[in-house]
């Protein structure tokens, strides 16, 4: 990567990915700009005045204005953002923990993001074209991050290895969004009992018709 | 039940849950009407004319509108014409396989249901004050039925204990509400996984972390 060039590497795979890279330190204004407006979104919603996101990030209205001229690409890069932050968890999580953990812990990692998520549906949805590749990014990151995961519990024997990312992804999407806002404590019990099924067929002493 | 005083028995638990029973022939030609109404809802939804219906299930137009005077009515009694068949199908399926091969058919026959359920989805959440009673039968008929599987299933130690049956009902719904309809091998295989995940921790020799 370009970015990497310049000898000051990246801020633990936080970066944004666009065309244009950036240096650390703005990498760091950047970030606190994107997680103060994930915040602010939450709480206010998406149309929430910049002057308040701007003040939670400890940035002026300007810096927000410059690099995001629209409303719509700061949503994108707050979602593209989140995706990053999941994606890149499942490197960290796989090098702290034993496989099949560090894939249950991730699946929940990724529930709360969906969450996250839930928050800014209305705006992605919308059929803004400024959305139009949000979908593929979200594949394209989150799909080899728990493939990886997958792969590395079934190579010792901890998981089944019949089962793709994608319907994994897919149902925990829809437990999630499904889901009342009282209720996370299914969500988690239901996305563990999925991580408990792709556990299961991994002894043969278990008994198991069809 | 009071139904049965007549001496006719009833035809297999198919009975309709009303105020006033049927005779068994007359249960008969209801169960073809409300099984003619669905098949009918499916292909042309559930605005299609009563002749249509009436046709299909070998019945006169007069027979279905002395039944069912409003549409809403005749929606209803589909809906737990349907309910009835999936909790019934609890009982039928425990008498015929092992007890959590049992369990797992019937979270497949329930996923069916569902999946029949969405046809009708629009028309249940019209507000329309006929269907209010609905939810409430719904548990009040699958709960305990699902509730008897796990119960079967855990007393010879093919399922774990601490999952409730409404999670379960709740999470295959929303895996089957986010389906498309050339999706539904993802289902199976999600509510297979789920099923799995119910019998993981029974056996003592996996190692399972959190």
């Amino acid at each position: 990567m370009s970015k990497k060039a310049d000898g000051k590497g990246d801020d633990q795979g936080r970066e944004v990915r666009s065309s244009r890279p950036l240096r650390a330190d703005a990498q760091r204004n950047m970030d606190a700009l994107l997680e103060a407006a994930l915040a602010v979104f939450a709480t206010s919603g998406v149309d929430a005045p910049v002057r308040e996101i701007a003040a939670k990030a400890g940035v002026g209205v300007g810096t927000v204005y410059r690099r995001f001229p629209q409303r719509s690409d700061l949503i994108a890069a707050v979602f593209r953002h989140e995706v990053d932050a999941c994606a890149d968890a499942a490197s960290v999580l796989a090098a702290e923990y034993a496989p099949d953990e560090a894939l249950a812990l991730w699946m929940q990692r990724y529930a709360d993001f969906i969450a996250t998520k839930r928050g800014l549906a209305t705006a992605l949805h919308s059929g803004n074209p400024a959305y139009n590749t949000l979908p593929t990014y979200f594949d394209q990151r989150l799909r080899p991050a728990l493939q990886a995961l997958l792969d590395a519990a079934a190579s010792v024997g901890e998981v089944r290895t019949d089962i793709e990312p994608d319907d994994l992804l897919r149902a925990v999407a829809s437990l999630c969004m499904s889901a009342h806002d009282d209720r996370t404590d299914y969500v988690r019990r239901m996305v563990a009992l999925l991580v408990d099924g792709l556990r299961y067929t991994t002894n043969p002493s278990v008994n198991m018709p069809s």
